[in-house]
C-alpha cells in the first residue's frame, strides 16, 4: 500500500500527471510495478513490442540504439522525473529504442493502454503530450545545432554548465553523474576526443578534476567559451523545463 | 477562387487535414495566403511572435539558427508537403528557428489560431499531431545517432540513398535537390569535410558526379557500406511516412 501512495505521488509530481483524472492515475497504479535495476541492466529492446512506458524514480537510464556493425548510438541519458517509451503509442507500438540502466535505478512501469485512451478522449491531455514533445524536439533541435557547430571542448563545457546551478558565479563544484565513458557517448564522441577535450578544458578554463568531481573555477568564464557556439542564451531558459519532462 | 481550390486540395493531400473537419479547413482557408519566396528569401525569425505556419507547395525551405558568434546551424531543409511553424504553438507562441527558401519556393502561409483551438477541441486531430512529432522524433533520433556513429562519407552516402526509390538496384541517376554547400550544411559538415566525403565515394563507390547530378553505381553496394552505420535495415522505413509529414 505504501509503495502505491508512493507511486501515486510521484506521478502526480509530474507535469504530465499533475492534473489529470483521478481515474486515469487509479488506472496506471492498479498495474503499476516498481522495477530495481542494476547498472547495465536492459530493460526495453529498440522494435520489441510495447506493453508499458516508464518513470525514472531514482538514477539514470540510458536510451540507445544499435547499428548493424554492433556500434551503440546514445539518443539520451535521462534523469529522475523523466518518462519514456511512451512515444511508442506512435511508433506501432514498438520501442524506438533500448533502454538499460546507466547506474544502479529504479522505475515505475505502467501501462501503456489506459495513456493511448487517454490521449484519444481528453483533449487537455493529449495537448499535455503534444507540449512534452514539442520540448525535447526542441531539445533534439539544440543538440544537432551543438554537435555541427559547437568544438569537443565547447559541448562538453556546455554538458558540465548543465549540470550547474546556473545563476551562480565564481567557481563551482560538481559531480559527473555518470561514468566519463558515458559522459562521452551521451555527447557523440570518442574516448579519446573526450579525454582531449577535457584536457582542454583543464588548460584554459581552470577546470581542476578528481575522479567525477570537476571544479569550474568561472562559470560565466566557461559559459562565455561555450555558449559563443550556440544560438540560445546562457542560462539555459530550457532547463527547468525540463527536469520533469 | 481558383487558387483557394488550389490550397483546399494541397491542405487535404496532407495526413495531418486528410480527414480534418470541413469547419477548420474552411477557416483556414479564409486566411491563407500563398507565398512566393525568392532564393534565400527569409519567411520567419528565430524567437519572432508566431502567428502562421506554413505548407511548402514548391521548392525547399531551410530551417536554421544562428549562434552568437555569427555561425548558422541548419536543423533541417523541408520538402514539399512539409509543414513548418505549428510546434509555436508550444513554445510560447514564437518560431523555435528561422526559415528562409533554399530555393525559389512557394509556400502557403495559414493562422495558427484555429489550429490550437483545433488541437484542443479535437482529440482525434491532436492524436495527428502526436503522431506527426512523434514521427519526426524518431527522425531526429536516427540523424543523432548518424552524427554519432556514420563517418562523413558512409553520411553523405546515407543521404544520396534517400533521394532514390530504394526498391532499385544497379545503376541509378540522381539530382542534388539543392547547391552542395547547403547539403554540407544539412549534413552537419564543413564544405571541406564534405568535397572529401565525394571524393571517397567516387573512388570506393564508383560514384559520378557531374553538377548536380550523381550517377550511384549500384545501389545496394552503397546501401551496405552506409547503412553498415545504422540501426536502422535498408530500404529505409520511414521515407514513405515522411513524404507528407
Amino acid at each position: 500500500m505504501a509503495s502505491t501512495d508512493i507511486i501515486f505521488d510521484t506521478l502526480r509530481a509530474t507535469p504530465l500527471f499533475e492534473s489529470s483524472s483521478d481515474a486515469l492515475v487509479r488506472k496506471l497504479l492498479k498495474d503499476s510495478v516498481s522495477l530495481k535495476l542494476a547498472r547495465r541492466q536492459i530493460l526495453v529492446l529498440h522494435d520489441d513490442p510495447a506493453e508499458r512506458f516508464f518513470l525514472i524514480r531514482t538514477g539514470w537510464v540510458k536510451l540507445f540504439r544499435e547499428t548493424l556493425e554492433g556500434s551503440e548510438a546514445v539518443i539520451d541519458i535521462l534523469p529522475v522525473g523523466h518518462f519514456f517509451g511512451d512515444t511508442a503509442i506512435f511508433n506501432d507500438n514498438s520501442y524506438p529504442f533500448s533502454a538499460e540502466a546507466a547506474e544502479p535505478s529504479e522505475v515505475i512501469s505502467l501501462p501503456l493502454a489506459p495513456l493511448a485512451l487517454e490521449i484519444e478522449e481528453n483533449p487537455k491531455f493529449a495537448l499535455k503530450m503534444l507540449s512534452s514533445m514539442a520540448r525535447y524536439r526542441k531539445q533534439q533541435d539544440l543538440e544537432l545545432e551543438h554537435r555541427a557547430l559547437q568544438n569537443a571542448p565547447q559541448r562538453l563545457g556546455c554538458f558540465l554548465l548543465r549540470l550547474t546551478r546556473q545563476d551562480q558565479s565564481g567557481p563551482v563544484t560538481i559531480h559527473l553523474p555518470y561514468d566519463k565513458t558515458l559522459v562521452a557517448s551521451r555527447l557523440g564522441m570518442k574516448p579519446e576526443t573526450f579525454s582531449r577535450a577535457l584536457a582542454k578544458l583543464r588548460a584554459d578554463m581552470a577546470l581542476k578534476v578528481k575522479g567525477s568531481t570537476i571544479e569550474i573555477a568561472d562559470i560565466q568564464t566557461l559559459a562565455a567559451y561555450s555558449c559563443a557556439a550556440c544560438s540560445t542564451e546562457f542560462p539555459c531558459k530550457d532547463i527547468v523545463a525540463t527536469k520533469f519532462a
